[in-house]
């Protein structure tokens, strides 16, 4: 059997057509005269995951991928036991193995091991119970949220709100996160303390930001007539008991499983504020849209497994290209956060350098992430994507269905600049003079929605999740740990400390600021 | 004379001390033993700007820069003839030859040939007194701004009042962008149309998602009981026959100079929004900061030249060390629109690939500009940072007076994890496993401020936009044209028009959505 390291050379050495003769079959010395091309090649490369009540069409077909590289990546899967990974996933088995722990968010939509699955509805189900009471007025006139937690308990609930309650709020969601004073303060000035909840996210119940920012809002509370602050808050962690000891009521406490982590963590108590914002009917479809991604997901082989497929491009892009990013580019304002959303999933996951079994890496790990909204990204970043020297696979995102009810020209005009700027990047144009040539044969792919509802939010950020693992498996990384991120605390805790020397310059701004 | 080819290539052949060994003068084979360390390298590469009030520190020395690289990159800017394109910049000569223009930012500051000078003070002037006259009430009771524009347009203002006005605001100014109506009817959502104003800014008054977003907004008006919507509106425009033209009345329309580029207008009437939350007062204190910062980068030679050393960094890491990214985080949530600021200024003036004598560029150009806030990022990306197998140059950025009234404990953490990055990405751990490791050796710098008032802001912006100027300079391109912007457009207008075939992704896709 082929190595991978043999997998990653031939990968290399495949040859390297265009997207233009790649879309028209020419290549070099007829090569790959068999090579679908034009409308055959669409649909090789495009295909649709139903949700139910709609779906999302996938088209990778302006990437590079062509026959010969989609089957070195087939082999390269087969060689890394994607299959078994993938098995051991959905059973719920060890997938962490530096922290010995296994990767139950699927359970929490539905998927995996039926004993988790149980454990992982019941929680749900009380999750929803407080939900309702909370909307029926069991806890008084509420009308605002102040949801605290950082990392994966922030940028989780910040996407979903943001993306769905537009139209309809149950519930005022701010989500706060920095340790800055200024983040919290920005809460308070939009919230009546007497109608207010505090909702307090950590996996662990430790995290200083969030715990610093919770005393600071229950201060608030109490300073503004509150009379029992305590009473007002909700916590969401995997931690339950020191919820309890740091004096939240057991009837408030809203646990998540330990083996959920904290990027990954959206379908679990931590998205409580979406409930709050949107109704559990709306928090429920986002868990089934996401369920059909796993489905997709664990019942597909190859390359016809269209997250398998985004997967190959992606290392196809960061592996041989020498990409050292990857963009997103959301053509709907409801999806603002979601290249905030996606940096953490990816780079916090993939942005390794050794191999589960404790090697160093033999080639690049994950790109930056980093995009924007289309289509303002337009007036900002795209000169670079068009003439820029660095080769950038962009991804595209856009709902057929409106978000909006004004006239139809916004929405028109909208999904028109999303298609153009895939077809440009790809055709380009010979300029007039150097100064305004394209060269073109620059890649998109283009994840084009039926509508953005709450169903298709969970399915596109359950794609990216499992289009994470399997990038890790193609690698033989451990996507669930994140060791990178202990250094610097325990850094800012020798500052605190005092009485350590740092480096010259680090000394210098400790003192500049009044710190040393 | 040394030829910009050849330091290219000597910049390429340096030794390559890590950071650690550059802090100790500890080097390969005994070089650099004259190489200053410890403090006297802080002291080397670290320098204040003063902005009267206070001032920022701009420590550089936890880059890879020594006496050797700064020592190349001096000479390649004789080579480049730095100083006499800052000479014509300033001069408000040509430095945008495919356009044939000047770029006259600075004037609006105070700085430049003094008849330009003159010009551009008397449109800020003709902006203040309409700005005073309408908080003195002249325009009825006015509560809401709903400011329309997209790029430049945008992101300045959107940075300006997001940074500036938390603590007192004269008026709530809500930045509409995207063509996605959802964006528009977020901001309806928030104003009281009989108290709202509607700014509408556009270089050229062409702008097609400014445009159709204007005419929404008067409708809006219109439907919600406003009998003269057109006398709500307020032009900032360099074509102001083309607002007349609209049907905006000349007392209302701010004009700028066609020499002010789109990403360079903050400081032109694109600022109106800004004045209009904050006052005169803090936007003439913004412009202010600016002028410190032109007059140290007009005035100073070398690497003393704060602006120019930054530069010297940001080249050696793009074109020597292969990186194709930089980062920038500001650990103050008042700066959390700072990242997408720089990256339109950075990214579509350098993104480029012919230089300004129309040769292809020898080697990359703009880098990808990505970043976020602190303390937020640490919990989100840094993993890649710390462990991932790209080089990643960082910027830190910070205040040391608080932004906030809470305990003095938020800002103090907030500090203390900002240095602790610093620190620990360069110095690195080894681990007691791989997983565990952390290299070390990664480069950043910190910008510290005194405190994040309105000349600070002006004065951050002001280094970042000479910085992007230096890169431009040093690599020979022109920063000012932006002609990759223009190929997507065509494209949208010829499927708006119809009747053209694409690629058949392009046309599946346009069928998919109804439009094909």
């Amino acid at each position: 059997m082929t190595t991978p390291t043999e997998l990653w050379h031939k990968l290399a050495s495949l040859p390297r057509p265009t997207l233009g003769e790649l879309f028209s079959a020419q290549r070099d010395g007829g090569e790959g005269a068999d090579e679908p091309a034009g409308a055959a090649r669409v649909a090789m490369l495009s295909g649709r995951i139903e949700l139910g009540d709609g779906g999302i069409l996938f088209d990778w077909s302006k990437t590079h991928l062509d026959r010969d590289v989609v089957a070195a990546f087939e082999e390269l899967a087969e060689a890394m036991d994607f299959g078994g990974m993938r098995a051991k996933l959905f059973a719920g088995e060890i997938v962490n193995p530096t922290e010995g722990r296994a990767a139950d968010h699927a359970t929490l939509r539905g998927t995996g091991d039926p004993a988790k699955v149980e454990e992982a509805a019941a929680l749900i189900d009380r999750m929803g119970m407080l939900v309702e009471a909370i909307h029926a007025g069991a806890l008084g006139e509420i009308e605002h949220l102040i949801h605290i937690g950082i990392g994966g308990s922030a940028l989780g609930p910040a996407l979903g709100v943001d993306a769905l309650s537009r139209d309809l709020s149950y519930c005022d969601v701010h989500v706060v996160s920095n340790i800055d004073g200024v983040a919290l303060e920005q809460a308070f000035a939009a919230c009546d303390p007497a109608k207010t909840l505090v909702a307090v996210a950590s996996k662990t119940f430790t995290t200083i930001e969030t715990m610093t920012n919770a005393e600071s809002a229950l201060k608030w509370l109490r300073d503004n007539g509150v009379s029992d602050p305590g009473g007002r808050v909700i916590a969401l962690t995997a931690a339950p008991e020191k919820a309890v000891e740091w004096g939240v009521d057991e009837t408030r406490i809203l646990p998540f499983q330990e083996s959920v982590g904290g990027r990954y963590s959206i379908w679990s108590s931590i998205g409580f504020p979406i409930a709050m914002a949107v109704g559990m009917d709306d928090f429920r479809a986002m868990l089934a849209g996401a369920r059909a991604i796993d489905e997709h997901f664990r019942d597909t082989d190859g390359a016809a497994n269209l997250v398998l497929r985004a997967a190959f491009a992606d290392l196809y892009y960061s592996r041989v290209r020498g990409c050292q990013t990857r963009a997103v580019f959301a053509y709907d304002e409801r999806l603002g956060l979601f290249p905030d959303y996606l940096q953490q999933l990816e780079m916090e996951s993939n942005g390794k350098s050794v191999t589960a079994d404790m090697q160093p890496v033999e080639g690049p790990t994950a790109p930056i992430t980093w995009g924007g909204v289309g289509t303002d990204a337009q007036h900002a970043v795209f000169q670079l994507l068009h003439q820029g020297t660095h080769l950038i696979p962009v991804d595209f995102i856009a709902s057929i269905a409106p978000g909006d009810d004004l006239d139809a020209a916004h929405h028109r005009i909208l999904l028109m600049n999303c298609f153009a700027q895939g077809a440009a990047l790809m055709a380009g144009k010979a300029g007039e003079d150097p100064a305004r040539n394209y060269p073109g044969d620059r890649p998109s792919a283009t994840m084009l929605c039926d509508d953005l509802d709450a169903a298709t939010l969970g399915a596109l950020i359950a794609f990216h999740e499992h289009r994470t693992f399997a990038n890790a498996v193609l690698m033989g990384i451990n996507p669930f740990d994140q060791f990178g991120v202990e250094l610097g605390k325990q850094m800012a805790k020798a500052i605190e400390k005092g009485g350590e020397q740092f480096d010259a310059s680090t000394d210098a701004l400790l003192k500049a600021a009044g710190l040393g």
